[in-house]
């Protein structure tokens, strides 16, 4: 936490221009740009007849969940973690799925609890030992829990690996009174960044097809399923056109990074979504000639994927790296002298999921005003 | 923040091998490790006769300082950021030291409010315009302010580069009446990792000898330099025994990680400090011959050095890497299978400090039982 920095740009908020007097470093939004992203997808979700769910991974916060939820076309929330949820559902948000099993004593007794506070909760499941701790923990709590049967499309991270594999494990699902069988969900992570569109989805229509062949199979044994879950920002279009899935669990397309910007998103090659989520930051020292070091280091940026991109405050070409834990390094271009001591960069973020999640508040400007402040409320709750 | 998972390992606290029933993933301190490494470095302090000013950059917790304040011959902490600064001064640490340049305009109020409520307070700087932003300030304040003066000694990212730029810094500070000229600091980042001890010795002996002939420079001037501070734990018994530093900004030494596993910090090769930190994380999937699948990714570790190495839970020769933003593969070695659902597999941090700066509290083991749950209160204050 940062409260006294929080505490000086919450005294910005409605200023005309105050945004250049921002306390720095500092992860900010650019409402129009969030906005126009959220409505794209919903005029996508519109014209292909299925729903979003969009997934709280990538922004933990429920202003953002909120606003998504506002945008329309929204059925529920991923989460990826327990702790999201419970951090989503505590500011009001009451319809969610759990994307990755839930099973471990220390959070069984925390998922009833989820479940008497909100409207839907369903978890997936990949493992009969699994369906066995849920049917007996809800079974105690004299509760019904949807269980969705999640099925591995290719990144081999979670998952039944064959339809046979599938039919048994929901038909286990189906036999325990406590558990509602809710559908399948096929989450092709590992294709998501494939930069060229025909490639992606020539990578993804194996998987439609295998969901589709597994919900056939489903409900020719009397397993209807109500939910086919799927899909992430990079194969939006292509999911969305596939007809198997009933709704798509896109997260990044909300703020975009330098990671999907590299990936032509849309079937005709237009930008679809616009880059909305930046770190700002400011030179702290010019001594050498070809750079300057800035306060936003690897605490500030993601550091999986690629780097930071400099859009604004830099002479043009200029670059950034991580200068250490604490500081980043903005590499000119030749014969470009570094901006004043003091003055602002602006970065996009590299990869905006774990961004995000460094940070306990995200800035929104509407131009150069600052229009509110969003908490991060989830941030860190990965267990 | 990840409230419910802490509530549950609170009720561990004092529960005789209670550490077992962890809800995971976690940030686990075992307390035998780090209180042997508070006092190896008070013993290496205490036979060369410096001090220490532990850099608080890499744990950023008041619980960690006091129990540093508490082995002994501390004189107070670094912080690389203001608001780990103020951190440590909300939990009652007193004396600060700012390792880098703060005089941005936001930032000078909040300046002003620490330094009514510590003891001592020191700020770094190393161009001119700082020092006019912080006697400008100061002055205002009616209050007086201890300024280093920084030097590059070779990282290039913060410091004055030369003798002469010292000296006129230097000056420019003790003409200020509302600023305290307080020494020098000399931190060598980048030689801090170098693997070999007696390569490292090597490259460390210019560094010490600069800040020597500075000092003098400054002396011969009347500018006598109360404090020489620098070091880190790869250099902490060199510069130790080089009679120059008045007191070493280590911090890693606390905890260790891999990254520093693969140093030797000693020159008799011995291994001074042990590993205490690790990340505890639990089989989630396991449906591939050669790995499963963990709770604990990117959002749980340090991305920008090593893996995690595991350590137990695990088949020997194990190895770790993400699998996503909130997963991990354990990857095994040949012919070897996979550890239950739902056990623990314990991993030491790759990177110690950003990996720290994503959890919001570590979970302190002594032996099997958990002892305590230490909040890490300036987790994200990067502002």
């Amino acid at each position: 936490m940062n409260p006294e920095s929080l505490a000086w740009n919450e005294r910005l908020i409605g200023v005309e221009g105050g945004i250049g007097r921002l306390d720095t470093p500092a992860l900010v939004l650019d409402l129009d740009a969030f906005e126009h992203n959220l409505r794209a997808m919903v005029a996508i979700a519109r014209a292909h007849g299925v729903k979003l769910r969009p997934h709280a991974k990538t922004h933990k916060s429920v202003a953002v969940a909120k606003a998504q939820l506002q945008a329309g076309e929204v059925i529920g929330f991923c989460c990826a973690k327990l702790g999201e949820a419970e951090a989503l559902a505590a500011g009001g948000i009451d319809s969610l799925l759990l994307t990755a099993p839930v099973f471990v004593a220390s959070k069984l007794e925390r998922l009833v609890a989820l479940h008497a506070r909100v409207r839907e909760l369903a978890v997936v499941v990949d493992d009969p030992l699994q369906v066995e701790a849920l049917s007996a923990t809800f079974a105690a709590a004299g509760r019904r829990l949807t269980v969705l049967l999640d099925v591995d499309v290719g990144s081999h991270r979670f998952g039944v690996t064959s339809v046979g594999e599938g039919l048994a494990l929901a038909r286990r699902i189906a036999a325990e009174p406590a558990l509602e069988f809710g559908g399948i969900q096929g989450y092709a992570g590992s294709i998501q960044h494939i930069p060229d569109y025909h490639a992606r989805a020539a990578a993804a229509a194996p998987v439609a097809a295998l969901l589709a062949e597994l919900r056939d199979a489903l409900r020719a044994e009397g397993l209807p399923c109500p939910v086919i879950t799927g899909a992430g920002t990079g194969t939006h279009e292509i999911d969305a056109r596939a007809g198997v899935f009933t709704d798509l669990q896109v997260g990044s397309y909300a703020f975009m990074d330098v990671d999907y910007l590299d990936c032509t998103l849309t079937a005709d090659g237009s930008a679809r979504f616009r880059p909305a989520l930046e770190v700002w930051t400011r030179v702290l020292s010019r001594h050498h000639k070809g750079f300057a070091t800035t306060d936003a280091g690897i605490k500030c940026f993601a550091t999986d994927g690629p780097l930071p991109r400099v859009v604004a405050g830099a002479p043009e070409a200029s670059t950034y790296r991580m200068f250490g834990d604490q500081f980043g390094r903005l590499i000119l271009p030749e014969r470009a002298s570094a901006p004043p001591l003091g003055s602002i960069v602006r970065c996009l973020v590299p990869h905006c999921d774990p961004t995000i999640n460094l940070w306990d508040h995200m800035v929104c400007r509407r131009g150069e005003t600052v229009e509110a402040i969003w908490a991060i409320e989830g941030r860190g709750a990965v267990a």
